[in-house]
């Protein structure tokens, strides 16, 4: 396959990705906070950890500091717009829960609610973070896990057939997966 | 939505995940190691950084600590049962690139090749690196980034009519996207 070569920042070669909602408690204005990531990893698995990338000046991260704490939501395809949104609306100036009417459901281990609409949503405690170029990637301890029913198969993978689930292209470009192209080459290795 | 509580470990509700290919310099074989990580994440636009997960346990952590350069490969979705390979041989018994017949393109900034079947590739120095859990989250700083012609719009978004990505669910599970599911619900802000 031939090649053209750019320079870095020319495009998007890392997407598509999961939208990753994060959660965070403004205990100030007593509201949570929830703004949409696509820069994140799961970083361990024993420990659990996840991890989220976060401009040191974005109010998230100066919440996540204060609280200590953060859920992840995840959404499916038909709620892009409801990613858009919460991008476009600052935590700063605008109680996001209000204006969007956002249906939260209560933390089992923290003080910080995920969304209800998500299908899959992780309590993390922040364990360590450390600061990379222009961002601080924010390492959580996933403490637990909620799902929708029948979303996921017994052995954990996403049930695609069930849910489909919101992927970012960058820019203001979304979309989703093609169930139909699901299948197993293999029963061999996993990538990590 | 209800949802049900689960430890952590008990579902993959981080994926689907692009598959990324990282290629390593094996010099005392004088062959290339490639191995698939679904762990990865860019974590800063300036300077340009990304950033994957190894074990340290593994083959290719060795590997990137002595060249300090490595070089991320995105496959289209046609190609997972070279991804599955990959994934099943261990690059300290098994020169991948013989046994698997790889076609080989010579980095332009590093002495790593890329894999001339991926639609994009970025060559990477290691800038830095981070202990985290059981893993080592290997921050590479962006060199060069290859693309084939005709696979991103100008605004550097990946053309889903053109190219479907190849997406890992957890377990042996692969897919890809769904062109038809692309759209623009705005204008406004990107998810970070």
């Amino acid at each position: 396959m031939p090649h053209e070569s750019s320079v870095p920042g020319s495009c998007y070669f890392y997407y598509p990705r999961l939208v990753c909602v994060v959660g965070v408690r403004d205990e100030a204005k007593h509201t949570t906070n929830f703004t949409p990531v696509a820069w994140t990893t799961p970083l361990s698995s024993d420990p659990p950890l996840f991890g989220i990338c976060l401009s040191p000046s974005t109010y998230s991260h100066q919440l996540v500091l204060k609280t200590g704490e953060f859920t992840v939501n995840f959404l499916s395809h038909e709620h892009a717009a409801l990613a858009e949104a919460l991008g476009k609306l600052s935590g700063r100036d605008t109680d996001k829960v209000r204006a969007l009417k956002l249906e939260l459901e209560p933390g089992q281990t923290l003080s910080t609610p995920s969304l209800a609409v998500a299908y899959a949503c992780a309590e993390c405690v922040l364990l360590e973070r450390h600061h990379v170029g222009d961002q601080t990637l924010l390492v959580g301890e996933v403490q637990r896990i909620h799902t929708s029913p029948g979303t996921f198969d017994a052995d954990g993978v996403l049930r695609l057939e069930q849910l489909n689930p919101l992927l970012y292209l960058g820019s203001n470009r979304y979309a989703t997966t093609d169930a139909a192209s699901l299948h197993r080459p293999g029963s061999g290795a996993k990538p990590r």
